[in-house]
């Protein structure tokens, strides 16, 4: 055994066919100009992961169809293996075609289709339960080549056990097209279970990941392969689109790489800028607007996006009211100056006034409170909707996990935007990538008082927000990944805390229902992954 | 065979199953009363249907077991039959316990696992392709009992045929526990379908459907039974909760009902009360906000809410800019009249002119257009939300199914709400159901002119809705379903038409990931049933 393997880690767009065949096309004569003997694509290369209901339109299968024999007739003196979706015998198929000599020799089904969190497979494809190597001949040796897709690694919940069912069989290397999600640790947990793969079976294993943002997901990339003996043989950059090779001769790594480093931090920070740039540039956009309130969330969400968009790119805005405390307006403007970005002022009072003029008889002989609140941040919403409709850009959302959980935000006011970038971030990790963020920068490109001030919604005198975050933000993460009840409250020792913020999240789905999508960056983030009944009388 | 078989057609709510319990306690000792041998219930009648996430909470699913113990204690003398999730094997199941003489003697997994719209059964449950009778011994006499569950019935794209199969293996009977939702015409197809089978296996059916709204569904009952030679044995009342009976012998209908009358448009009118009544009583709301702008949309919906709410608890708001035109002022107010729903008019101009004013140097140099005409929908939308919140009430969006797949209607402005009860009727539909509301109620509570004049959504001079309904409404259904491109273009003979269409729909997708829930009365709704990418570039 003699192979040199290309690790396509390319940054594919959903529904774009035609573009992304381009791209494939691009990348075969670029590994073959390289002498590699294979090239391996991510999942669903053709098409972009995932798809959804895009599957359901025959017009959409068809261009799948119809690409895949164009690809073709440019593979030649290299074996090509592209994802794409199939119709065949009636049924629709996450497949990946082998193709060499300017013919496709092959179909290979996934078999374990995910269908929880934001994965529903079932949804659309079929299985076998029947994993078979594929007979290909390389530089006059046949070879058996274990050729997989994502899940089928992943087997914990699955009867079929592919990759050991592949190795039994007789495949010498396993090479394994994914589209997984980045989330905080993934890439420790792929390398684990690949190793452990390697070492049960003592065989070679190719892992190659999508790249780019897709809507709420970002894919990471950090494509790798592990020798015979758990070596690193190949590890590609965390969220950049690049052709990474690997040399494998006898099972084992010709050039044996140190163990990858591994920062959680770095991770998350490259993801994160990866999601928003893709879902401004791939949706058309490049401007962003931004309401800044001098608090962490909002600083956050500037830095982040300067960093993807570019200091010409980002518009922030503060907007006091009478509640601003003078410290707001100041840390918003210092942030604004720090990040060199477009920074202006619009106050709300105008607007507020003008509401309560006009609401006066219907708010005759009440008190001030949640609509006089709300009032405030649907006038700051529509401020920002309205710049960014006229600039033709898009306004961000800055809200956090666990204000979102609790539903501490207003629908249609600081929910307004197209994209929550940190909107899968609990508080506490808010904090952590900010202070991260200014050591990177070597200075407190994030103010300090931003860092250090108490959190405060600032929509009446002296608020604050009611929550200890430090106890809060990870009993939310916990409850949302259903941690029993007993186990938090022995973990909490505040049976009442527990009880309350069940309560809480779960009044305020509806919010969440009407909510912006949000990048995604844990097992478990609201939006898609996550469907709860809004009425719901479960105590 | 003489059996006595109770429909027990219930509203039953999502997570409720302690309240579920008792309603089903209750069933039981009141069709024990009326001396029926077996008491039907529909699927997952503890927990409500579809639990959806609330199935992953070990909590809920520890509750269904606690609860079924309990109901068993009160089964006497009656075989009961009740659908509940079930742990078993370190599996969920979708269930239904066969419950006599106080004991569990069986549970019953349901086969065909629907995973397509808006269902998505795979996603939790597991499932069994065994369908086996259960026996039963009621009056002395030994019964095969053929029962299953909902999509057990709907066999054709499964391969497991569960009536066929329960007939083939001996059942003298089919029970099925269902929770079907509402759509237009789904009752013929249900009753259709249900005399095939009954045809087929020479063999009677009794057919009990959940009844109620959960968020965008409304299961609206019509429960019925066949006997063997296809005659209609029980027919129960749409959209109204019950018990009803049937008697079989020697598997002829005792009784001979009349072939029930199925007139659609009730049907609907129907449906949607129910779904408004549930969505705002079940959320623990009594109220509706609804803007009044003279237009087809909001009448109905004003209408609707008013015989789902009652008129006191329907407060209407016109909101004039310097477009509107007089009649829509005029028309908005006569409405409410008719209603008899408490009215206001409230002028957009102060608070239009006051952010116009506070933007003055944002949009300098630039004339007026999109952001202009969303401010004024989005100052709209904060005013009824104002008022909404200050009164506890939820406000109801008016968009129709067309407007919203053409992204017709502003993202926080028209589009903020709690409910959609229109949202999938197409115009057509809407005026449809408006001319039968005024025909029901023998003058036009629904003014003429409201009816006649041209639609417009008054943002602007001038400005008449630029489609042609006629065409572009059954267009819009027609994509939703993926008909195919090239059977459209034949059919409107306009492929620029339906290429535009299908781009609007397409490029207005983000709009709809942050819609009110809408009450489905189709077979494809916008909402949970559709899942589309954002960033879609498919051409």
């Amino acid at each position: 055994m003699d192979l040199k393997i290309a690790l396509a880690q390319i940054n594919f767009t959903v529904g774009d066919v035609s573009g992304n065949a381009v791209k494939i096309i691009e990348a075969i004569l670029n590994a073959k100009k390289e002498q590699a003997d294979i090239i391996l694509f991510p999942e669903l290369a053709l098409c972009g992961y995932p798809p959804l209901d895009l599957v359901l339109e025959k017009e959409f299968v068809t261009a799948n169809k119809e690409k895949i024999s164009e690809i073709a007739v440019h593979v030649h003196d290299i074996v090509a293996i592209v994802g794409l979706i199939r119709e065949d015998k009636g049924k629709l198929w996450n497949d990946v075609a082998i193709i060499q000599d300017g013919k496709i020799i092959e179909y290979v089904h996934k078999i374990n289709l995910p269908t929880y969190d934001i994965f529903d497979e079932l949804r659309y494809f079929n299985y076998i339960n029947n994993p078979e190597p594929v007979n290909v001949k390389i530089k006059g040796r046949n070879y058996r080549l274990g050729i997989e897709i994502c899940e089928d690694l992943w087997d914990d919940r699955y009867e079929t056990k592919v990759t050991r069912e592949l190795a039994k069989k007789g495949a010498e290397i396993i090479l394994n097209a994914s589209a997984s999600p980045y989330q905080v640790d993934k890439i420790k947990q792929r390398i684990a279970l690949v190793r452990e793969k390697v070492l049960e079976n003592k065989i070679p294993f190719v892992y190659v990941n999508l790249i780019g943002g897709q809507d709420e997901l970002i894919f990471d990339g950090n494509s790798f392969a592990l020798d015979k003996d758990g070596n690193v043989a190949a590890f590609m950059p965390a969220s950049e689109e690049a052709i990474g090779y690997c040399e494998i001769k006898n099972g084992k790594a010709v050039n044996i790489l140190p163990e990858p480093p591994l920062s959680d931090i770095k991770g998350l920070h490259a993801a994160l800028l990866l999601g928003i740039r893709d879902y401004f540039h791939k949706s058309g956009f490049k401007d962003a607007v931004i309401g800044l309130s001098g608090g962490i969330d909002s600083a956050l969400v500037a830095t982040l996006a300067t960093e993807a968009l570019g200091a010409d790119h980002v518009s922030g805005f503060a907007m006091p009211s009478k509640f601003s405390s003078d410290h707001s307006l100041k840390d918003a403007e210092q942030l604004a100056n720090n990040l060199g970005i477009h920074f202006d002022t619009i106050s709300v009072e105008p607007m507020y006034e003008s509401f309560l003029g006009s609401l006066e008889k219907q708010f005759a002989g009440t008190s001030f409170g949640l609509a006089e609140e709300n009032l405030q941040a649907r006038v700051r919403g529509t401020i920002l909707m309205s710049i960014a409709n006229k600039k033709k850009a898009l306004v961000l959302t800055t809200g956090n996990k666990t204000e979102i959980a609790l539903g501490y935000c207003t629908l249609y006011g600081d929910m307004c935007g197209a994209l929550g970038p940190i909107s899968d971030l609990n508080k506490l990790d808010v904090y952590r990538l900010a202070r991260y963020l200014n050591e990177q920068y070597g200075y407190d490109a994030i103010p300090q008082n931003t860092l250090d001030k108490r959190p405060s919604a600032e929509l009446a005198e002296d608020q604050y927000d009611p929550f200890d975050y430090e106890v809060v933000s990870p009993l939310v993460d916990d409850l949302l990944i259903n941690k029993p009840v007993t186990e938090l409250i022995e973990k909490t020792q505040d049976p009442d805390l527990v009880y309350r913020i069940m309560h809480l999240i779960r009044i305020t789905e509806y919010k969440r229902w009407q909510a912006a999508p949000g990048l995604r960056v844990t097992s478990k983030a609201f939006g898609q992954g996550r469907k709860m009944p809004l009425i719901n009388h479960f105590k």
